[in-house]
């Protein structure tokens, strides 16, 4: 049994809350929110207790891990907080917006040894996560060309683009972590063309809305990613992973399975309506996840360290924005 | 608010259970078995109390609701003591084994005037209910034809076979209900063909394991059926219904959406492995539509004359399958 | 090379008029047709000669086979011709509209030795063509349950419903063959349900236009037929084949591959718009089937026998369409 | 009746000669190889004559048309021949491997004012010409982001790498004239990444097998080309376009419908074995097309100018390859 803290009550941090009430191996003890009434509201439905001072969050003879679901430019602080009273984190990305104060991080976390897991979720998509292992399987041969599609339905609120570091940092970031996930290859050089179709205003912000990513890896194999900030067609993600003896796909999602022919056409239903409805089961099974390797001691299947390599990607993703040129990637 | 008692708490009352407990809208009281060790195991899972006298679930005063799930030979006494008390019902189904002790309770809750509903739950199918509301809204035109698949991965263990009632009043019966539902039509006639195939001890009891029923409806619409107890590729359902303008489906459901291409072949996740994965969702659904019409007071989707009409064809076509012949369906 | 004479030259005359021409291993010489300004047509168009006399056709030093494509009142006679003049003849089904008449001819061919193949051209598609195989080769283990469907556009016109023998003489016969070749099962009895819900005039002719036919194989294993003679959604063609260890489906085929995302809905091409659109390349098929077995004294794919074991089940069907009853089906 | 000549009775020559052959438009009187047994084989299958003197080719008195599918090294000369003549012209991609001779090639050939179309036969896919129609007809809104993909299932021959002038101008070419055709828009900048996966010999002639090419449009719309030389599962085609309202699809092309489900998986028909298959009735369709437009005086579907636009797209493509950055296009 895992005594848990929940940092954030925000949209996420409820979704949280609720995975964190069902687990059976979970004792889900205490939220703490900056706005205390919110707090009280997440711990109450699920029979934790707000707390108001982090000192009683963070006490290893009370809770063995913290959900970290907090604003991002909270991580860094909470990360280190968690090493320094010895508890495990659970922690949603990115580590920090700043590349080498995450870096920072990482190393202040792995030198006192605590285990800490970046919510790297779209991981647990039941259809990525069989694709995964059907690549490590070998069911395609050696990986030689990957595509990536991940288009959300709406723009987001210029006020959040405003804090979110650009599309790169914080929608491609997932699919830079997927390719490195599904090829176990960390990336050398990033091209991206990019374009402001959806809301130009979003220039105002030096972001894009639309763009097209291309990987290079070291053996050569090639990726694509595409991500787009408004369709209209609902939630559309979807992998292929191209290898030298065959295709794995992992295909768009519907709705649901009901097609209609009628004249020379057929209607079917189309793409669930947002993000959520698609990953919402991921978030239960990246928490399983955790704490399995918790009560195991097997490996946390996203570390930290993923989480870095990732945001590497991102910053010069995002530099090949600004330069129109490929950009050769950076580990720390 | 509902106030709701659970009787039976087997594996399919430990479902309602969890469902009874998440319902915003549900007080879940108490819990009775006639095991009251499976009755306070349950119960405690769920904050509820486990009572061991009936009469103190039967009490207006504490409960709103009773689910009734408990073993078939009881569902006539329970739901006479719920309208003895005015408390509503939810039943599982059949009412009665025998139809006309069936009619007989329906007759008697029909006096009393409690609402009840049998619990139909494919009816609340995502896919199935969509379906229902397209040919609701004329997207096919005049329905002429209808066909309902359902094939179960498993033969039963023949001990459960021995008090089914057998395969047309225990997993066809279903479906003589959703061909009524999706037509608002009472079938006039049916004919069975069967046969034993998977385990040819279900002879003995004088049963089949695999058959093909055709109904004949009032306004000429064909219905064809068929219903397996056993397939080696997990559990297979879907519906098609063709009306004078086009075709709608309820297609098979996959367990997940990838695919691998390879050679001349191509790959795909098959069917969900048992019944339970494909209608869990269905119970939720069903217990929401319940309340709902609890707290609204608007018509209950599935009444007990449904139930009783549903097994009154599946008497006919057990009839049918001993004769070898059409079968006129003589409704209570 | 085989030298061939086609008797008849309307519509289905001129597509076999075209394979014929077209196949590198016949040498297209005559086309007799009572209308001799239309044999000359097609005869032109493909480099053959019109001919006035049967007497000219059945000529074994001219010819080596007919194929027959002419009236349904004239297959006797011409298979009778062929069987004396000793050239080998592919002819279009049914032998005889009656059923003993059928019996005859085939009897009296069978004693003249010429190899003679019934056009049963929907073995022949290559969808079907490979799911028998795949049932041939335990794919699914023992059959249990088949299901064909067969859907037509349009209502022919009555004069065709007149003279045609009824809907299960007419259409339901080819599915009768398949359930045989699939299966290589004589079916021993038959129950139908039929209505006249497109073109109720249709009764005036004793006959349907939506119905569902139940056959039972000698092994137990249970058939579906499902036969519509107007459907809102173009041509409707599928099978599905359940056995002991899994299910093989020859699925509906689209018009094309276009799928448009919008909104909730996704809307793609549908199905043909005719039967000769789906059925068309099994003609070619069918010949090429025929030629091979000429030109190598292999087994014809589809014999007389075969032809009149279908009729004998489409009479069966017909008698239990006006008897309401399951009948047993009597091969001559 | 247009009198057509054939250039070149190679392979694909051969199927234009059949396609020549059949159409009912088209009096198909010559052709030319500079092999004459290879003419004189093509010709007599089709009832053509084999000439041995371009003269006799371009002699406007007995042809109206030239289809030039010879060497890529004759194109220019042809093409320059037909315009002497006055003769129309339909020619095999590309007008010239030089970019700058294919400029004057077609600068003199529109100056004499004869039709001439490139057989940018991929127009002429049933699938991608209704994808084509659905985005002019606003159904998925303004064009915001383009995928197309092809991959073939072989590595060409070596000697055929050596004169082919890579992959960019030998394969993706055609995918750049579809962006081009799809969104009425003359690409601005390319950027290729490739790799030699399959074959690494194939950098001997400083080519790839595997690439990824991103398109910048005018409007900021993107394009993503990826481009194989060699799959382990047949020949991979499709088309997707993202608008501002939805998305179509043109999908990818199974061989069969056949599907087997058997335990947790379900097995289905690949992809076409080769290219050919895929694209053999394109080269039909633009036939049809080029003869409609030669009688009814209608536009071309595809000129000179769409095929000195696509090479120009290839040359900066080929640039970006060597140079590791985004490259303008300049149209001549």
């Amino acid at each position: 049994m895992q005594r848990f803290a929940l940092l954030g009550a925000g949209f996420i941090g409820s979704v949280h809350a609720a995975n964190l009430s069902a687990h059976p191996e979970i004792d889900f003890r205490m939220v703490y929110d900056v706005d205390q009434h919110r707090a009280s509201s997440v711990a109450s439905a699920h029979g934790a207790r707000a707390v108001a001072n982090l000192d009683d969050v963070f006490d290893a003879s009370e809770i063995d891990a913290v959900f970290i679901a907090s604003s991002t430019d909270t991580h860094s602080q909470h990360l280190r907080r968690a090493a320094d009273a010895g508890v495990a984190a659970l922690c949603e990305k990115p580590i920090d917006l700043e590349l080498s104060a995450a870096a920072e991080t990482v190393a202040y976390v792995e030198a006192a040894g605590v285990p800490v897991m970046v919510n790297f979720n779209r991981r647990f998509d039941r259809d990525h996560a069989r694709l995964k292992q059907l690549v490590h399987d070998g069911a395609v041969g050696q990986v030689e060309l990957i595509q990536l599609t991940s288009r959300g339905p709406s723009s987001p609120p210029l006020q959040y683009v405003a804090v979110s570091g650009g599309q790169m940092r914080d929608q491609t970031v997932h699919f830079f972590d997927l390719a490195r996930w599904i090829t176990g290859q960390d990336p050398v050089e990033v091209f991206v063309a990019g374009s402001a179709l959806a809301d130009p205003r979003i220039t105002e912000y030096s972001d894009v809305d639309t763009s097209v990513a291309t990987l290079k890896l070291p053996s050569g194999a090639l990726v694509q990613i595409d991500n787009v900030r408004r369709t209209g067609y609902g939630y559309d993600e979807r992998i292929e992973v191209m290898g030298s003896t065959g295709l794995v796909e992992s295909g768009r999602n519907r709705q649901g399975n009901v097609t209609t022919y009628s004249g020379t056409r057929a209607t079917s239903d189309g793409l669930p309506g947002g993000w959520f409805e698609r990953v919402q089961p991921t978030y239960a099974s990246a928490l399983a996840a955790f704490v399995d390797s918790l009560e195991n001691g097997t490996g946390l299947p996203t570390t930290l360290r993923d989480g870095l390599k990732a945001q590497a990607i991102a910053e010069a993703a995002t530099r090949s924005l600004a330069s129109g040129r490929p950009e050769a990637i950076r580990y720390a």
